[in-house]
């Protein structure tokens, strides 16, 4: 790679942030070096999540959001990450369709993320991708997820802010789904709103959300957020919010609600915390992948294939031989 | 823990089972030692991964299977994942509300699990559970997932037979969301077929299939059925059959076509092939998670923190601050 990309991308030069991104999703020892040029200039922009099921309007909320952001001069990278789908076809498709209403604006940077390998290797590259975006000096980044699963809660982790979207619905089985999503979520949009039933739903979030508070007491991992407001001698309470993106009404109270976050964000010191707590997570995951594949390049595809084989004939349980391949790789941290 | 529990679980002792499948999920290395003693006797059960989006009926379809194959004299063991809920409320109810139904027959065995930390640690709990079902004698076990996301993709392979549950809607984006998924189908099953729209729903899946199957010639990930295919001379085409779980309709139906298609993994050669396929996955799992887990082991709490503290401070950029911490624990894979 040349040094120019980095040098272009910090620049915010468009082309050189895509091919940047690129590479950051091939991983490796390139990757690296460009991530640790970029690095010192990340921290500025705020990353919004944008998650929900499937149906519920994200990618024109999204769309909405950055129009009023652009509004107000800021410039916007959108990064939309699609973990149900194994092809990339799905991103392409979900680009195209977004380049069509955007595409005119330069102010506005469009990347799809589909899933290339494992779960863990989307979570970081999207991660990479945000950073690329901060340095390239875009002061608001929205990060958009389908679904309501574990990858989606990790991925958000990424985000300082996290919406979760909804959609007016006779169906009870949708709400059991929520119960996980809502942890993580900053503010609630109910969007579609024009749809009958869309005050039933924000009663519903509501009374959900009162629930989630009263976890918090016994919940560790809600302890984070009942510090936070000892902390800040008040509470985050979510709002829940009404929107009908595709004729852009509510979005100008959401962006103004999500700037109410970040400055509680800044307020309450919470901001500190939760950055401390993502980049451990993202070192973790760093870690997990980095040991993974330098094991992988320390025992040949014979050796390995082997061991596999020993294992199906059950003549060996995979926790040992993963001690084996470990101890063969030197990797089992005894330094002789 | 005493040899006696490991002992009780190979003789099929309820309660040594359900003990045993609670180490595993602590993990460690009593967890280690306990698989290593029961892995020699596993490889004999046939483990059918149920999957699919949330209010499909997934829990009455895997209960009315049960009931099938409690007929035909077999004992069942049935393993509820849900990956969507950091709480194991969720899944404690559902176990509640499947016990009033299965409790009675001391011939099936039901066991929750959900997310405790992360999800990579969700997929190789619910495989070792199913490990020790399998030693413990239970010729079926029946894995269900909640959801259409990698994860869920990631626990159904611990499965050598995989049915993805839909059912019959007006919406198109339920269509969009698997995609994905379908990848994995061995079957298809449109339950709550009494509703309007199951046929519809039938043919929409057949031809999203059809779909699938042209893309199988360009797409890597689907080489493996082509060879499949290419070595036992004739293709699996996964059937897509109409269940109402509720009633029992259509569900002997699918027991003798997921029968066919156990018949068919092994005529075809696949079975050993997906065998391998899923060790090596496995072997993955367990080094990614033991390596990070030695690692952190072997550096101070001290050490990490301030390692975070660096990088939050963009002093150091993670990608280095990850290589560090690794040569530290003499984990880079340089012996001295």
């Amino acid at each position: 790679m040349s040094v120019d990309v980095v040098t272009e991308a910090l620049a915010g030069e468009r082309r050189a942030v895509a091919r940047l991104i690129s590479v950051m999703e091939r991983g490796g020892e390139e990757a690296r070096q460009a991530l640790s040029r970029l690095y010192p200039r990340t921290g500025r922009a705020h990353i919004v999540g944008i998650t929900g099921a499937s149906g519920t309007g994200k990618s024109t909320l999204v769309n909405a959001m950055a129009k009023v952001y652009r509004k107000q001069g800021l410039t916007v990278g959108i990064i939309a990450v699609d973990p149900t789908s194994p092809f990339s076809g799905g991103a392409i498709l979900g680009d195209r369709i977004r380049m069509r209403d955007l595409t005119t604006d330069e102010g506005i940077f469009i990347r799809s993320m589909a899933t290339r390998g494992s779960l863990g290797g989307l979570a970081r590259a999207t991660a990479d991708a945000a950073h690329i975006l901060d340095a390239a000096g875009y002061p608001v980044i929205l990060l958009e997820t389908v679904g309501a699963g574990q990858n989606e809660v990790d991925i958000a982790r990424t985000a300082q802010t996290t919406l979760v979207v909804d959609m007016p619905s006779a169906g009870d089985d949708i709400q059991a789904i929520k119960a996980g999503i809502l942890e993580i979520a900053d503010l609630l949009v109910v969007n579609k709103a024009d749809l009958a039933g869309a005050d039933n739903a924000v009663a519903a979030l509501r009374a959900m959300l009162d629930l989630g508070a009263a976890r918090t007491e016994w919940h560790h991992g809600h302890l984070e957020r009942v510090e936070g407001v000892v902390g800040a001698g008040e509470a985050w309470r979510p709002p829940v919010l009404k929107t009908v993106a595709s004729r852009g009404e509510g979005v100008a109270e959401l962006v103004t609600a999500v700037q109410a976050h970040r400055q509680y964000l800044e307020d309450s010191g919470l901001k500190q915390r939760r950055e401390q707590e993502r980049v451990e997570e993202g070192l973790r995951r760093i870690l997990r992948h980095t040991l993974l594949e330098r094991l992988l390049g320390q025992i040949s595809e014979q050796n390995l294939e082997r061991t596999v084989q020993r294992v199906v004939a059950r003549e060996q349980d995979p926790y040992s031989a993963a001690e084996m391949l470990m101890a063969e790789a030197g990797l089992d941290g005894k330094k002789e």
